[in-house]
Protein backbone atom coordinates (compact mmCIF):
# COMPACT_ATOMS: atom_id res chain seq x y z
CA UNK A 1 0.00 0.00 0.00
CA UNK A 2 2.56 2.88 -1.00
CA UNK A 3 -0.40 5.54 -0.30
CA UNK A 4 0.21 8.12 2.28
CA UNK A 5 -0.95 6.93 5.78
CA UNK A 6 -3.03 8.71 8.40
CA UNK A 7 -2.01 8.71 11.57
CA UNK A 8 -4.86 6.50 13.78
CA UNK A 9 -6.94 8.56 16.42
CA UNK A 10 -6.28 5.86 18.45
CA UNK A 11 -3.90 6.68 21.31
CA UNK A 12 0.04 5.23 21.09
CA UNK A 13 -0.48 4.43 17.54
CA UNK A 14 2.88 5.53 15.28
CA UNK A 15 3.68 5.04 11.86
CA UNK A 16 2.93 1.65 10.33
CA UNK A 17 4.77 -0.64 8.02
CA UNK A 18 3.21 -1.41 4.92
CA UNK A 19 0.08 -4.40 5.30
CA UNK A 20 0.18 -4.22 9.05
CA UNK A 21 -3.55 -3.21 10.29
CA UNK A 22 -2.72 -0.21 11.44
CA UNK A 23 -2.54 1.22 8.15
CA UNK A 24 -5.37 3.88 7.93
CA UNK A 25 -6.87 1.89 5.19
CA UNK A 26 -8.21 -0.99 7.95
CA UNK A 27 -10.07 0.94 10.35
CA UNK A 28 -13.46 -0.84 10.82
CA UNK A 29 -15.62 -2.42 13.44
CA UNK A 30 -13.46 -5.56 13.57
CA UNK A 31 -10.34 -3.21 13.86
CA UNK A 32 -9.21 -3.95 17.73
CA UNK A 33 -9.52 -7.54 17.09
CA UNK A 34 -7.16 -7.27 14.23
CA UNK A 35 -4.96 -5.40 15.85
CA UNK A 36 -4.23 -7.29 18.29
CA UNK A 37 -4.18 -10.77 15.91
CA UNK A 38 -1.41 -8.87 14.78
CA UNK A 39 0.24 -7.98 17.85
CA UNK A 40 0.02 -11.83 18.73
CA UNK A 41 1.79 -12.85 14.96
CA UNK A 42 4.25 -10.41 15.32
CA UNK A 43 5.19 -11.84 18.56
CA UNK A 44 5.02 -15.66 17.39
CA UNK A 45 7.01 -14.50 14.84
CA UNK A 46 9.83 -12.69 16.84
CA UNK A 47 9.72 -16.08 19.65
CA UNK A 48 10.63 -18.16 16.63
CA UNK A 49 13.16 -16.17 15.58
CA UNK A 50 15.02 -15.48 18.50
CA UNK A 51 13.61 -17.49 21.42
CA UNK A 52 10.93 -15.57 23.92
CA UNK A 53 13.74 -14.68 26.38
CA UNK A 54 15.72 -13.08 23.83
CA UNK A 55 12.78 -10.34 22.84
CA UNK A 56 11.83 -7.94 24.40
CA UNK A 57 8.05 -5.93 24.01
CA UNK A 58 10.50 -3.41 22.42
CA UNK A 59 11.03 -5.91 19.47
CA UNK A 60 7.75 -6.66 18.99
CA UNK A 61 6.58 -2.80 18.89
CA UNK A 62 9.05 -2.02 16.18
CA UNK A 63 8.24 -5.39 14.12
CA UNK A 64 5.09 -3.98 13.37
CA UNK A 65 6.19 -0.06 13.22
CA UNK A 66 4.38 1.02 17.11
CA UNK A 67 5.50 2.35 19.99
CA UNK A 68 5.29 -0.45 23.20
CA UNK A 69 1.99 1.53 24.78
CA UNK A 70 0.55 0.67 21.73
CA UNK A 71 1.59 -3.08 22.27
CA UNK A 72 0.60 -2.40 25.87
CA UNK A 73 -2.70 -1.57 24.26
CA UNK A 74 -3.62 -5.23 23.46
CA UNK A 75 -2.11 -7.18 25.99
CA UNK A 76 -1.02 -7.03 29.74
CA UNK A 77 2.53 -8.53 28.88
CA UNK A 78 4.50 -10.87 26.93
CA UNK A 79 3.49 -13.58 29.13
CA UNK A 80 -0.20 -12.90 27.60
CA UNK A 81 1.38 -13.07 24.50
CA UNK A 82 3.04 -16.58 24.77
CA UNK A 83 -0.31 -17.39 25.95
CA UNK A 84 -2.66 -15.97 23.09
CA UNK A 85 0.16 -17.67 20.75
CA UNK A 86 -0.50 -20.77 22.20
CA UNK A 87 -4.63 -20.37 22.05
CA UNK A 88 -4.16 -19.32 18.41
CA UNK A 89 -2.38 -22.40 17.60
CA UNK A 90 -4.68 -24.73 19.84
CA UNK A 91 -7.99 -23.48 17.63
CA UNK A 92 -6.73 -26.15 14.73
CA UNK A 93 -6.81 -28.74 17.25
CA UNK A 94 -10.31 -28.13 18.90
CA UNK A 95 -11.79 -28.34 15.45
CA UNK A 96 -10.10 -31.30 14.63
CA UNK A 97 -11.96 -32.71 17.75
CA UNK A 98 -15.12 -31.39 16.92
CA UNK A 99 -14.71 -32.89 13.93
CA UNK A 100 -13.78 -36.57 14.96
CA UNK A 101 -16.65 -35.65 17.53
CA UNK A 102 -19.61 -35.31 14.77
CA UNK A 103 -18.18 -38.24 12.85
CA UNK A 104 -19.93 -41.68 13.18
CA UNK A 105 -16.46 -43.57 11.48
CA UNK A 106 -14.60 -46.00 13.68
CA UNK A 107 -12.31 -44.42 16.66
CA UNK A 108 -8.81 -44.79 14.68
CA UNK A 109 -10.08 -43.09 11.53
CA UNK A 110 -11.37 -39.93 14.02
CA UNK A 111 -8.15 -40.19 16.06
CA UNK A 112 -6.01 -39.73 12.38
CA UNK A 113 -8.18 -37.02 11.80
CA UNK A 114 -7.15 -35.13 14.86
CA UNK A 115 -3.66 -36.22 14.54
CA UNK A 116 -3.28 -34.76 11.11
CA UNK A 117 -5.23 -31.71 12.62
CA UNK A 118 -2.65 -31.54 15.66
CA UNK A 119 0.18 -32.15 12.78
CA UNK A 120 -0.86 -29.12 10.86
CA UNK A 121 -1.30 -26.58 14.33
CA UNK A 122 2.42 -27.78 15.56
CA UNK A 123 3.65 -27.10 11.62
CA UNK A 124 1.97 -23.93 11.44
CA UNK A 125 3.81 -20.44 13.05
CA UNK A 126 2.18 -20.95 16.10
CA UNK A 127 3.97 -24.16 16.93
CA UNK A 128 7.07 -23.43 18.66
CA UNK A 129 5.37 -20.77 21.06
CA UNK A 130 2.66 -24.07 21.59
CA UNK A 131 5.30 -26.54 22.79
CA UNK A 132 7.26 -23.72 24.39
CA UNK A 133 3.84 -22.23 26.65
CA UNK A 134 4.33 -25.42 29.05
CA UNK A 135 7.29 -24.08 30.79
CA UNK A 136 8.90 -22.05 33.29
CA UNK A 137 7.81 -19.28 31.64
CA UNK A 138 4.29 -18.70 32.51
CA UNK A 139 3.11 -17.48 35.83
CA UNK A 140 0.76 -19.98 37.96
CA UNK A 141 -1.89 -18.78 36.69
CA UNK A 142 -1.51 -18.91 33.05
CA UNK A 143 0.26 -22.02 33.44
CA UNK A 144 -2.55 -23.62 34.82
CA UNK A 145 -4.91 -22.39 32.17
CA UNK A 146 -2.11 -24.01 29.64
CA UNK A 147 -1.87 -27.07 31.77
CA UNK A 148 -5.76 -27.61 31.86
CA UNK A 149 -5.67 -26.64 27.71
CA UNK A 150 -3.60 -29.29 27.66
CA UNK A 151 -4.80 -31.98 29.35
CA UNK A 152 -8.11 -31.59 27.62
CA UNK A 153 -6.45 -32.75 24.35
CA UNK A 154 -4.36 -35.66 26.03
CA UNK A 155 -7.75 -37.00 27.49
CA UNK A 156 -9.42 -36.54 24.23
CA UNK A 157 -6.70 -38.74 22.73
CA UNK A 158 -6.73 -41.24 25.62
CA UNK A 159 -10.70 -41.38 24.94
CA UNK A 160 -10.48 -42.07 21.19
CA UNK A 161 -7.24 -45.06 22.17
CA UNK A 162 -10.08 -46.34 24.44
CA UNK A 163 -12.76 -46.67 21.35
CA UNK A 164 -10.57 -47.33 19.52
CA UNK A 165 -9.41 -50.32 21.30
CA UNK A 166 -13.17 -51.39 22.06
CA UNK A 167 -14.36 -50.87 18.47
CA UNK A 168 -11.33 -53.47 17.44
CA UNK A 169 -9.95 -50.29 14.87
CA UNK A 170 -6.84 -50.03 17.63
CA UNK A 171 -4.85 -52.82 18.56
CA UNK A 172 -4.35 -53.37 22.24
CA UNK A 173 -2.53 -50.39 23.53
CA UNK A 174 -2.00 -48.67 26.97
CA UNK A 175 -3.81 -45.51 26.25
CA UNK A 176 -1.52 -43.37 28.52
CA UNK A 177 1.66 -44.65 26.97
CA UNK A 178 0.26 -44.18 23.18
CA UNK A 179 -1.34 -40.53 23.99
CA UNK A 180 1.90 -39.85 25.44
CA UNK A 181 4.43 -40.72 22.31
CA UNK A 182 1.99 -39.59 19.96
CA UNK A 183 1.81 -35.73 21.26
CA UNK A 184 5.57 -36.41 21.74
CA UNK A 185 6.10 -36.82 18.35
CA UNK A 186 3.00 -34.16 17.22
CA UNK A 187 4.95 -31.72 19.31
CA UNK A 188 8.64 -32.11 18.35
CA UNK A 189 7.45 -30.88 14.56
CA UNK A 190 7.96 -27.69 16.11
CA UNK A 191 11.60 -28.73 16.90
CA UNK A 192 12.32 -29.15 12.94
CA UNK A 193 9.94 -28.38 10.71
CA UNK A 194 10.02 -24.77 9.06
CA UNK A 195 7.67 -23.86 6.90
CA UNK A 196 10.80 -23.37 3.58
CA UNK A 197 10.99 -27.25 4.16
CA UNK A 198 10.05 -29.38 0.54
CA UNK A 199 7.26 -31.17 2.72
CA UNK A 200 4.45 -28.94 3.09
CA UNK A 201 2.60 -29.49 6.76
CA UNK A 202 -0.36 -31.44 4.74
CA UNK A 203 2.38 -33.69 3.96
CA UNK A 204 3.92 -34.12 7.10
CA UNK A 205 0.60 -34.40 8.64
CA UNK A 206 0.28 -37.24 6.65
CA UNK A 207 3.56 -39.17 7.32
CA UNK A 208 3.04 -39.02 10.96
CA UNK A 209 -0.77 -40.19 10.83
CA UNK A 210 0.78 -43.20 8.62
CA UNK A 211 3.81 -43.94 10.95
CA UNK A 212 1.47 -44.12 13.82
CA UNK A 213 -0.68 -46.22 12.26
CA UNK A 214 2.01 -48.77 11.05
CA UNK A 215 4.59 -48.64 13.97
CA UNK A 216 7.95 -50.06 13.11
CA UNK A 217 6.97 -53.82 12.61
CA UNK A 218 6.46 -54.69 8.85
CA UNK A 219 2.72 -55.87 8.53
CA UNK A 220 1.45 -58.16 6.05
CA UNK A 221 0.85 -56.76 2.67
CA UNK A 222 -3.22 -56.79 1.76
CA UNK A 223 -3.96 -59.00 -0.93
CA UNK A 224 -5.72 -56.23 -2.80
CA UNK A 225 -2.49 -54.67 -2.94
CA UNK A 226 -0.51 -57.47 -4.13
CA UNK A 227 -3.55 -57.28 -6.89
CA UNK A 228 -2.87 -53.79 -7.69
CA UNK B 1 28.51 -38.72 57.87
CA UNK B 2 28.55 -37.28 61.23
CA UNK B 3 32.00 -37.09 61.95
CA UNK B 4 33.31 -32.82 61.75
CA UNK B 5 34.92 -31.94 58.16
CA UNK B 6 38.44 -30.33 57.65
CA UNK B 7 38.19 -27.78 55.51
CA UNK B 8 39.70 -28.91 52.25
CA UNK B 9 42.96 -27.02 51.21
CA UNK B 10 41.49 -26.26 47.60
CA UNK B 11 41.10 -22.84 46.76
CA UNK B 12 37.51 -21.37 47.30
CA UNK B 13 36.28 -24.45 49.40
CA UNK B 14 33.78 -24.35 51.44
CA UNK B 15 31.40 -26.03 54.39
CA UNK B 16 29.98 -29.00 52.25
CA UNK B 17 26.49 -30.34 52.90
CA UNK B 18 26.42 -34.05 54.49
CA UNK B 19 27.11 -36.78 51.93
CA UNK B 20 28.55 -34.15 48.98
CA UNK B 21 32.42 -34.65 47.45
CA UNK B 22 33.29 -31.63 49.62
CA UNK B 23 33.58 -34.17 52.40
CA UNK B 24 37.24 -33.97 53.75
CA UNK B 25 37.14 -37.52 53.66
CA UNK B 26 36.80 -38.23 49.83
CA UNK B 27 39.84 -35.98 48.56
CA UNK B 28 41.13 -38.89 46.22
CA UNK B 29 42.98 -38.55 42.73
CA UNK B 30 39.30 -38.31 41.38
CA UNK B 31 38.24 -35.82 43.78
CA UNK B 32 38.51 -33.29 40.85
CA UNK B 33 35.98 -35.29 38.76
CA UNK B 34 33.57 -36.42 41.37
CA UNK B 35 33.44 -32.63 42.36
CA UNK B 36 32.58 -31.61 38.86
CA UNK B 37 30.36 -33.99 38.70
CA UNK B 38 28.29 -33.09 41.81
CA UNK B 39 28.23 -29.47 40.11
CA UNK B 40 26.31 -30.81 36.88
CA UNK B 41 24.26 -32.98 39.01
CA UNK B 42 23.36 -30.03 40.88
CA UNK B 43 22.92 -27.79 38.55
CA UNK B 44 20.76 -30.73 36.86
CA UNK B 45 18.35 -30.64 40.01
CA UNK B 46 18.09 -26.89 40.08
CA UNK B 47 17.32 -26.85 36.22
CA UNK B 48 14.77 -29.36 36.44
CA UNK B 49 13.52 -28.04 39.77
CA UNK B 50 12.89 -24.02 38.64
CA UNK B 51 13.72 -24.08 35.04
CA UNK B 52 17.39 -22.73 33.53
CA UNK B 53 16.21 -18.88 33.09
CA UNK B 54 15.27 -19.22 36.67
CA UNK B 55 18.50 -20.62 38.89
CA UNK B 56 21.67 -18.65 39.35
CA UNK B 57 25.17 -20.37 39.70
CA UNK B 58 24.39 -18.66 43.29
CA UNK B 59 21.56 -21.50 43.82
CA UNK B 60 23.84 -24.06 42.30
CA UNK B 61 26.34 -23.24 44.88
CA UNK B 62 24.00 -23.02 47.73
CA UNK B 63 22.61 -26.67 46.87
CA UNK B 64 25.76 -27.97 47.46
CA UNK B 65 27.02 -25.89 50.70
CA UNK B 66 29.70 -24.24 48.69
CA UNK B 67 30.56 -20.70 47.33
CA UNK B 68 30.13 -19.54 43.67
CA UNK B 69 33.88 -18.84 43.29
CA UNK B 70 34.18 -22.69 43.78
CA UNK B 71 31.49 -23.69 41.13
CA UNK B 72 33.50 -21.34 38.53
CA UNK B 73 36.18 -23.08 39.63
CA UNK B 74 34.64 -26.26 37.83
CA UNK B 75 32.66 -24.63 34.95
CA UNK B 76 33.41 -21.44 33.26
CA UNK B 77 29.44 -20.09 33.04
CA UNK B 78 26.00 -21.55 33.44
CA UNK B 79 25.68 -22.40 29.96
CA UNK B 80 28.52 -25.09 30.09
CA UNK B 81 26.45 -26.17 32.58
CA UNK B 82 23.68 -27.16 30.52
CA UNK B 83 26.32 -28.39 28.39
CA UNK B 84 27.96 -30.50 30.53
CA UNK B 85 24.15 -31.91 31.88
CA UNK B 86 23.13 -32.91 28.50
CA UNK B 87 26.50 -34.69 27.82
CA UNK B 88 25.97 -36.94 31.18
CA UNK B 89 22.56 -38.34 29.87
CA UNK B 90 23.97 -38.56 26.10
CA UNK B 91 26.04 -41.36 27.68
CA UNK B 92 23.24 -43.54 28.07
CA UNK B 93 22.24 -43.34 24.12
CA UNK B 94 26.20 -43.71 23.04
CA UNK B 95 25.99 -46.91 25.01
CA UNK B 96 23.18 -48.34 23.55
CA UNK B 97 24.34 -47.30 19.83
CA UNK B 98 27.69 -49.34 20.75
CA UNK B 99 25.80 -52.43 21.73
CA UNK B 100 23.51 -52.18 18.89
CA UNK B 101 26.98 -51.81 16.81
CA UNK B 102 28.53 -55.03 18.59
CA UNK B 103 25.35 -56.92 17.59
CA UNK B 104 24.38 -59.05 14.80
CA UNK B 105 20.72 -59.34 15.10
CA UNK B 106 18.42 -58.05 13.01
CA UNK B 107 18.21 -54.09 12.90
CA UNK B 108 14.79 -54.15 14.24
CA UNK B 109 16.13 -55.76 17.71
CA UNK B 110 19.48 -53.52 17.45
CA UNK B 111 16.67 -50.15 17.02
CA UNK B 112 15.00 -51.12 19.87
CA UNK B 113 17.88 -51.74 22.29
CA UNK B 114 18.52 -47.67 21.27
CA UNK B 115 15.01 -47.17 22.00
CA UNK B 116 15.14 -49.04 25.40
CA UNK B 117 18.90 -46.67 25.83
CA UNK B 118 17.40 -43.71 25.05
CA UNK B 119 13.88 -44.11 26.94
CA UNK B 120 15.73 -44.14 30.13
CA UNK B 121 18.29 -41.58 29.11
CA UNK B 122 15.65 -39.11 29.60
CA UNK B 123 13.44 -40.61 31.97
CA UNK B 124 16.77 -39.94 33.96
CA UNK B 125 17.57 -37.01 35.74
CA UNK B 126 19.48 -35.46 32.76
CA UNK B 127 16.33 -36.02 30.04
CA UNK B 128 14.70 -32.29 30.80
CA UNK B 129 18.56 -30.56 30.24
CA UNK B 130 19.11 -33.26 27.70
CA UNK B 131 16.01 -31.63 26.06
CA UNK B 132 16.10 -28.13 26.77
CA UNK B 133 19.89 -27.49 25.41
CA UNK B 134 18.71 -27.32 22.08
CA UNK B 135 17.80 -23.69 22.40
CA UNK B 136 18.63 -20.12 22.34
CA UNK B 137 19.87 -20.63 25.92
CA UNK B 138 23.30 -22.06 24.59
CA UNK B 139 25.42 -19.35 22.77
CA UNK B 140 26.69 -20.32 18.86
CA UNK B 141 30.00 -22.42 19.51
CA UNK B 142 28.37 -24.95 22.64
CA UNK B 143 25.03 -24.86 20.81
CA UNK B 144 26.57 -25.84 17.43
CA UNK B 145 28.72 -28.95 19.51
CA UNK B 146 25.01 -30.09 20.88
CA UNK B 147 23.65 -29.57 17.12
CA UNK B 148 26.52 -31.83 16.40
CA UNK B 149 25.80 -34.60 19.01
CA UNK B 150 22.46 -34.74 18.47
CA UNK B 151 22.79 -34.71 14.76
CA UNK B 152 24.78 -38.22 15.39
CA UNK B 153 21.53 -39.92 17.30
CA UNK B 154 19.53 -38.90 15.02
CA UNK B 155 21.56 -40.24 12.05
CA UNK B 156 22.11 -43.60 13.86
CA UNK B 157 18.35 -43.94 14.10
CA UNK B 158 18.06 -43.48 10.48
CA UNK B 159 20.40 -45.94 9.72
CA UNK B 160 19.24 -48.24 11.87
CA UNK B 161 16.04 -47.89 10.16
CA UNK B 162 17.27 -48.02 6.49
CA UNK B 163 18.89 -51.71 8.14
CA UNK B 164 15.77 -52.88 9.11
CA UNK B 165 13.86 -52.27 6.02
CA UNK B 166 16.80 -53.70 4.39
CA UNK B 167 17.16 -56.56 6.16
CA UNK B 168 13.20 -56.93 6.08
CA UNK B 169 12.72 -56.57 10.29
CA UNK B 170 11.08 -53.15 9.90
CA UNK B 171 8.06 -52.24 7.55
CA UNK B 172 8.57 -49.81 4.53
CA UNK B 173 9.14 -46.27 6.36
CA UNK B 174 10.25 -42.67 5.58
CA UNK B 175 13.66 -43.21 7.80
CA UNK B 176 13.89 -39.35 8.48
CA UNK B 177 10.36 -39.15 9.44
CA UNK B 178 10.36 -41.90 11.15
CA UNK B 179 13.39 -41.09 13.11
CA UNK B 180 11.75 -37.48 14.10
CA UNK B 181 8.64 -39.11 14.99
CA UNK B 182 10.63 -41.47 17.45
CA UNK B 183 13.02 -38.95 19.04
CA UNK B 184 9.66 -36.69 19.42
CA UNK B 185 8.15 -39.53 21.22
CA UNK B 186 11.09 -40.00 23.28
CA UNK B 187 12.12 -36.41 24.28
CA UNK B 188 9.07 -35.97 25.36
CA UNK B 189 9.14 -38.07 28.20
CA UNK B 190 10.76 -35.48 29.63
CA UNK B 191 7.96 -33.55 29.98
CA UNK B 192 6.11 -35.94 31.82
CA UNK B 193 7.86 -38.30 33.82
CA UNK B 194 9.09 -37.63 37.11
CA UNK B 195 10.96 -40.51 39.49
CA UNK B 196 8.02 -40.60 41.81
CA UNK B 197 5.62 -42.11 39.27
CA UNK B 198 4.17 -45.38 39.57
CA UNK B 199 6.41 -46.64 36.15
CA UNK B 200 10.07 -47.53 36.37
CA UNK B 201 12.43 -45.76 33.66
CA UNK B 202 12.84 -49.44 32.71
CA UNK B 203 8.90 -50.08 31.93
CA UNK B 204 8.92 -46.41 30.38
CA UNK B 205 10.83 -47.50 27.96
CA UNK B 206 9.63 -50.52 27.31
CA UNK B 207 6.28 -49.35 26.56
CA UNK B 208 7.70 -46.96 24.29
CA UNK B 209 9.68 -49.54 22.39
CA UNK B 210 5.98 -51.98 22.09
CA UNK B 211 4.10 -49.03 20.96
CA UNK B 212 6.62 -47.92 18.84
CA UNK B 213 6.88 -51.22 17.25
CA UNK B 214 3.10 -52.02 17.08
CA UNK B 215 1.79 -48.52 16.19
CA UNK B 216 -2.16 -48.30 16.70
CA UNK B 217 -3.66 -50.41 13.79
CA UNK B 218 -4.96 -53.50 15.00
CA UNK B 219 -2.34 -56.78 14.02
CA UNK B 220 -2.99 -60.20 13.75
CA UNK B 221 -2.53 -62.31 16.80
CA UNK B 222 0.28 -64.53 16.31
CA UNK B 223 -0.60 -68.52 16.15
CA UNK B 224 1.67 -69.49 19.35
CA UNK B 225 0.27 -66.71 21.27
CA UNK B 226 -3.09 -68.20 20.57
CA UNK B 227 -1.92 -71.47 21.81
CA UNK B 228 -0.48 -70.02 24.81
Amino acid sequence: MPEARKRSAQPHDAVASDGSPWSARRRQPRDHDMKRDAVVRAATKAFNDRGYHNTSLDDIAAALGVTKPTVYYYVANKEQLLFECFRAGLQRIREAFREAERSDRPARERLSRVVRGYAQAIASEYGWCMVRAHEHDLGPAMGAQINALKSEIDQGIRRLLREGVADGSIGPCDPKIAAFAMAGALNWIAHWYREDQPMSAEEVAEAFATFLENGLLPRPVPAAALRG
